[in-house]
């Protein structure tokens, strides 16, 4: 094998990180010998479409990792648990889109724009973050850099492709349901999500936060390398397909400017700075899904935090918040000359 | 006219406030001598239904007070600013729902669970605030009675009924669009609404926030009666009917806790505690409309802020946030024996 072509499998292959992966892979021209899309014995006999080729998927066993580079994991944390492992013994490198491994020590944690030398120090295992933290971060980061971050509240506002295929059927099939005037069915959301708000993301904890935005706090502080940020975030699930957006108040421990913000952001290759107000131009998560880069606007003077910032994001979850991130991880490994393999 | 019999007029009667008006004014069952709906010439013609009777909409001119006791006002500023002089002028109290003069220092702002004091002060106008800012303070006034609010930061999910009935029109007309595969009209809104967020309520400011924005600011500080408060709010339109909510982050003067502001919620007659995350109560936009109460839940401590508390607040814009208010502010000055008129 060539030391620029790669045996490459995706884990979760029929899921929908799984899809936007193949999608988008083809976009990127990653140098790939192979293509081994892998999932549950249950999805044997699909196959998925890559550019001319229809490949078959195979069961996901600890057998079909043995002569594979790397692996894109874009499956549950259970599933994540028991194959991962299975995958590094084999010399097979793991990229996992999953919480399983995230706040586990010994993987980094990583968006490749800002903490691109986390890969360096790996043990076969390489994490990509919460989708909403990743997208909060892309208008966060380069303030930071800027201005030095002391605390942070996020206030989301989280579309259903967030959960899953299954959570965009239900507010199809309940959008489809309340034209027809029949009753809506629910089977995914405790409530309604057409036309109403769910402030409740993964389960709770004690303190009262939910799992998605305790996620929040705990992968900030590792991307950012601060590990006593002050950050709190409530996530809200919202009647939107695709994209999440973040309303972000920062306060720093350098003087602010909103100018010198703006430059931030522009100079920032992981965002695109949107911030006319007064030609209406703000992002918003129609115009930000199936986009590389998120949008980041609304940047103003924070007039309840002292050194403040406030601003708002808008980007694609199954993009930055987990296919392509994986994608750019692989391909900034490539740039630092790092081995693709466990 | 018997001093406890009031003459009525509704400015506005026809729109979306005025219906709400009409319709709780029944419920309420404030003593009427007579209700008279006033509206533009161009809904002279139309008539409104109250109990039993049917009556005739008259157009809005000065002569038109002057044997009203009070009249409710949900009018644009432009025609609120026009008429409100001559009602006052004629003898005729003015409850306001527009921001014509809530920051007018001779202009009582009044939420009554809150400051009803100052109805003792007014010069003939009561104004009602802004709907966002009357919800979100349904949650935030008994914390801040608790242990003294500091700073805050309001990030808002607000319904399309929020800007009036041909929002409301326009969310229906996409979905019904989008169900029936045909392109999604568009007129109020610089963007699709339907399955989209809109960062933009109300026109932007020199300091990039948006009169919404500052409306939650300055309204706050007079209600509250803290001039110097640290607030900072982002408003946000989202996808839903009726209903808005508000994540709301606070840091307070003394010592807080999540059991000791849950009790201070539950004392308080503006609010509902719905606050059992083991359960999935919380509120959401859909339970709380059409309710009089403001749903509180998700209290927690926040973790960005010093001394600080995180929780969740829906109330109903059309109620609480508009003609309900105004109706509680004329109950109340029935209660404290003030008298109805300018």
């Amino acid at each position: 094998m060539s030391s620029k072509s790669y045996r490459v499998g995706i884990v979760g292959a029929t899921g929908a990180v799984g899809q936007e992966l193949i999608a988008l892979l083809q976009a990127h021209a990653l140098p790939l010998a192979e293509l081994r899309p892998l999932a549950s014995a249950r999805s044997v006999g699909r196959h998925i479409i890559f550019g001319q080729k229809k490949i078959a998927v195979q069961e996901a066993t600890p057998a079909a990792f043995a002569d594979l580079d790397f692996a894109f994991f874009g499956a549950g944390t259970a599933v994540t648990k028991k194959l991962a492992p299975e995958a590094v013994s084999r010399g097979c490198l793991v990229i996992d889109k999953s919480s399983a491994y995230r706040m586990d020590p010994q993987v980094p944690l990583v968006v490749p724009e800002i903490n691109a030398e986390a890969l360096r120090s790996h043990h076969g295992i390489i994490a990509s973050p919460n989708c909403s933290t990743a997208i909060a971060l892309m208008g966060l980061y380069p303030l930071h850099q800027a201005f030095g971050l002391k605390r942070v509240v996020f206030s989301t506002y989280q579309s259903v492709s967030g959960t899953g295929a299954d959570a965009v059927a239900e507010l199809e099939a309940q959008v489809q349901a309340y034209t027809a005037q029949q009753p809506l069915p629910r089977t995914v959301y405790p409530y309604q999500i057409f036309q109403n708000l769910i402030p409740h993301i993964d389960s709770f904890g004690a303190d009262g936060y939910t799992g998605e935005e305790s996620k929040m706090r705990a992968e900030s502080r590792k991307i950012l390398g601060l590990p006593d940020l002050k950050v709190s975030a409530t996530c809200v699930r919202v009647p939107v397909v695709r994209a999440h957006s973040v309303a972000i108040n920062a306060e720093f421990t350098r003087p602010v400017s909103v100018a010198a913000a703006r430059r931030a952001i522009t100079a920032f290759a992981g965002a695109q700075l949107i911030d006319e107000p007064a030609n209406h131009a703000y992002p918003t998560p129609l115009a930000f899904s199936r986009q590389e880069q998120c949008g980041v606007g609304r940047i103003r003077l924070d007039t309840a935090l002292d050194n403040g910032l406030a601003l708002w994001v808008s980007g694609d979850n199954l993009w930055k918040g987990a296919a392509l991130n994986a994608i750019q991880t692989v391909e900034k490994m490539i740039a630092l000359g790092l081995p693709l393999r466990a």
